[in-house]
């Protein structure tokens, strides 16, 4: 019942073993590029261990993070859209290499801006459609100017607009358009506030229900969708409930890293965790599920970041971005 | 080529025989309620003729007008919600006996609200979605507490943004929800600016390709999406062919009323239908087929008239309103 | 440094003294009108040392509640725009007998809708003005015909955007315009979740710096602008701060109710303020201080409120609202 | 009383003088900057003389121009970017001169967004505030961080939503914060379609009134406002009656190049101007005064070329764009 959930895999990873720590069934990888400020993790969920472990699908969760130099930089959002541009590619080469999407032709995408327009944190996915320059409308029917990519794009809304689930309508127009790849943009819910506007995670996975600032989703997956589905994700709120939890946490080692009340935060740190769960659960309050956290000035942030993730996708397909430069691993 | 539209069948009827010429294979009927300001006019295309003649498919077109008032006073919309209610319960009723829904059981309806959001005159559509009450979501699972009605809603965007033609998006929504019957608002083009914001048409025969704001439609009828689709419209716009149609015949009327100029006036009138077109293809420069005239104050007309249209539908599906007032026949 | 702030004098006439005891300085009445769902509450702070203890400034604050109903009945909005609309018109008149603002004929109104309209919770003023009819611009020429009241209106925008202190811009248009009376309408934020949504508070002081979502006031009073202002406001979001304040004070309590953490609860409460105070500014982040938690459906809730506050500024200057109902003092 | 208007002084010159001939009181310069594809023409109007033939008061027209590219391409947008800011500087170099703005000093400017942000064509303004960058609540205390200017904004609302004139708004703001310099972003009407979204007017004449897509100014003026007004406007829309008036005179030249009606075109070619002005009147519907043309595309439009203004504002003020690239001057 009770759930600090967060969407970014390298969070959960944290959250499972530390920073440093190994977990069975699950890879890690850090590196950063030669003069960039970018800073990329790739969490690999390696089999049926890893993904019980992280409680999230197997698959590959790659993150680019820019904590130092905040988003203000121009030339800087050019450089992420660049990257991402090359690791949709990488994605997408991975697929056809497993025949998973076909390997010649002109590649069908539809791209889905998930979350409520009305609500700011939740409007990067309709925000990116936005932006979206899409050219499925435009085909030629000359074989000759085939163009690499079939953009099309929808905003399907959310269920308290809709009384529809997202799955719904888009095994609809799946059904009926029939693209060979989803690529899903939606606003992310994170364990720290830190991360609020400074990451972008990509992954193979999809969308799994549960997760994410509304409760807009019912599992979008190659498996309920019967397409495979790359995720584009951005964390813009936090969870009241994990505020709060990060608050007993804290208070608990403060309380052990003072002579006067050593003994209650030890007492409390060795609780079995059933006690402790039990003690967080009586201080959550029923309302704080529902609840997030964000910062005044998300209209800005998921204004910008908007462009940077609909630029990376023209990038992708529309252009053909080298990826010839080298990479640092640490 | 060269069309001056109307989605409005009142005014095609107009353009096709004047006011007061009977057309066969079409009826016509008005009627104004007992101490009320809507003047209610039903044009019934009948049979093939009549869809000849019209250029419009055989079915019923409703339409409630309110020159008079204006649109400024709140109980008249509410009076004109009341109205659009009654007679959206009578075509559902219609439909029933003629078993194209089912007459037992909720009635499940998707509505779709057509058009561009970010262009003012085309929004109207998405704003009614915005302000309509779903209810499929909450669908108690025991049959005791069953609704009269269960709706779901969708704004699907144009072509221009999605890469996919509304019916496409729609018949797979469809395909996938299996609603009983769909209702589509629409903003129309009228042929008479008199008409811009003070008229609903109410029909159902569905959406026919080639006529409203923008181009973003293909069809959407019972034919094309296997199920019912009564649509509600407002003029919002017309076409800028019509206005320029328009001078060319008040000149020619005019030249031929003054004394100096009679015998062009008449000379022009009497040219055969094949030069006045050909005259006329000449005025008009190519550009204009897309453009649109609209007022400038049409921000507040679709905030005002989404409310109308949106409050129609739940006072129909959602409570029971009585039909028992009577109806002067002139 | 350290605030838990909220912008409800009832909130902070109970964190002052519980919900039940007096406070010098400070007055207190509560009564639910006959067959109503409207709980109303005013607190007056009426001298320097009850302003001291409150840290709210001299005046009154009315608050109207409505925790059972919930805000989806639309009579019940209606029935609170009318409540709206009388308390409104009372302190007018007050400020009349009190020589702040003319006697007799019309009276100049600027309604100022503060907030930034991008970001959902913190839209409410601008959402209302985008309801309001002013009319301050049709001012007939003929005396005979005088509107009791001249509305002007206007969105002064957030500093981020402006460059400019909202009491700047207004002071500016105070000075041009010469409104005899301001009404500012405001997001707020709450100590409480539950009151998200569920309260409008009325008072005659203004709006004091450091209060609100963002930061986008700097003391906007009779003082500070020359002109009267009332200011109408309803709580959208609580202080991140807030949910960790509440977190530990519960944690507290949890503690010195269970047998084996007793001893560490009784510690802790006892510890002086001083500590307490500082073991709370440990657990603290200091980017708490501009976060703030706000619930998903927030859209929704700021929409429909806006229609309640714009409506109650309608009925009380361009209608005459009744007030001859009898109240209920408890 | 009937007003075929313009808001383009280019247009204007083309009205009164056909595209060669010249006028009194009035230069044109044209050039092409090198490997450029923007157009550039200058008008000034020299004297009192100039001012009553064109309609439009003394100072200097620029317009920029990009008929054959189309606004699709990015780069393109870079290039009118830049040429904005260097034409901006221009202006604000010839001000210091002429000692309308401080010579040393950051330079305080006002931008206004003028227009209805709710009515797409019209949103020009709004939309560019929305994307600028303001600094002036960041300047610093110490002189030598000092910028080389100080940037405020304000979008002040259409008089139907505020009840004020634009002007007096304005006034208040710029007597309360003293700026050196406004520049003004407004929606333009123009006379030819063509013009829609591919031409850009930068002048140092301010806004006068009876221009523009609504009703929204009252002359915004360095006499009116007491400070320098720069203006920059794109054309969003063409009045309905200028779309009337070159039907007509098309007609007139049509009649007059055909044989059978060669007679009644030359009778209308030559009627004294008075009595075509009449036949005009008689042909033009009252309501067209406030209608107006625009196509259906006019969001995207607006959306793009708000960040062009912008972005040259930026370029002008924040950084130090080189004018050092010759002119070819044909």
């Amino acid at each position: 019942m009770f759930e600090i959930r967060t969407d970014l895999a390298v969070e959960e990873k944290e959250t499972c073993t530390g920073e440093n720590k190994g977990l069975k069934g699950v890879s890690l990888r850090e590196w950063r590029k030669a003069s960039s400020a970018i800073k990329m993790t790739e969490v690999v969920v390696q089999d049926r261990e890893g993904a019980r472990a992280m409680g999230k699908p197997e698959g590959t969760y790659l993150t680019m993070e820019a904590r130092d130099l905040g988003w203000q930089d121009e030339d800087y959002h050019r450089e992420v859209s660049e990257e991402l541009a090359v690791q949709l590619r990488r994605m997408v080469e991975k697929l056809k290499v497993d025949r998973a999407v076909p390997a010649a032709g002109p590649l069908y995408v539809l791209v889905v801006g998930l979350g409520n327009p009305s609500v700011t944190p939740d409007a990067l996915g309709p925000q990116v459609l936005g932006n979206l320059k899409v050219n499925r409308s435009l085909t030629p029917l000359n074989k000759r100017e085939e163009p690499e990519a079939v953009i099309s794009g929808i905003v399907p809304g959310v269920m308290a607009q809709t009384g529809m689930e997202t799955a719904e309508i888009l095994r609809g127009i799946i059904h009926e358009t029939e693209p060979d790849l989803i690529i899903a943009i939606d606003a992310l819910a994170a364990r720290s506030i830190r991360r609020l506007g400074t990451t972008i995670q990509l992954t193979d996975t999809g969308i799994q229900p549960g997760s994410g600032v509304g409760n807009h989703r019912h599992s979008l997956t190659a498996d309920s969708l019967g397409v495979p589905v790359l995720a584009v994700g951005v964390p813009t709120v936090v969870g009241a409930a994990a505020i709060v939890h990060d608050t007993i946490s804290t208070m608990i080692r403060t309380l052990a890293s003072h002579m006067e009340t050593r003994g209650m935060g030890d007492f409390l740190e060795q609780l079995p965790p059933d006690d402790q769960y039990q003690l967080i659960c009586q201080l959550l309050e029923p309302e704080f599920g529902s609840l997030y956290v964000t910062p005044p000035d998300i209209d800005q942030t998921v204004k910008r970041l908007s462009y940077t993730i609909s630029e990376g996708i023209h990038l992708a397909f529309y252009e053909n971005p080298q990826d010839d430069r080298d990479f640092l691993i640490p």
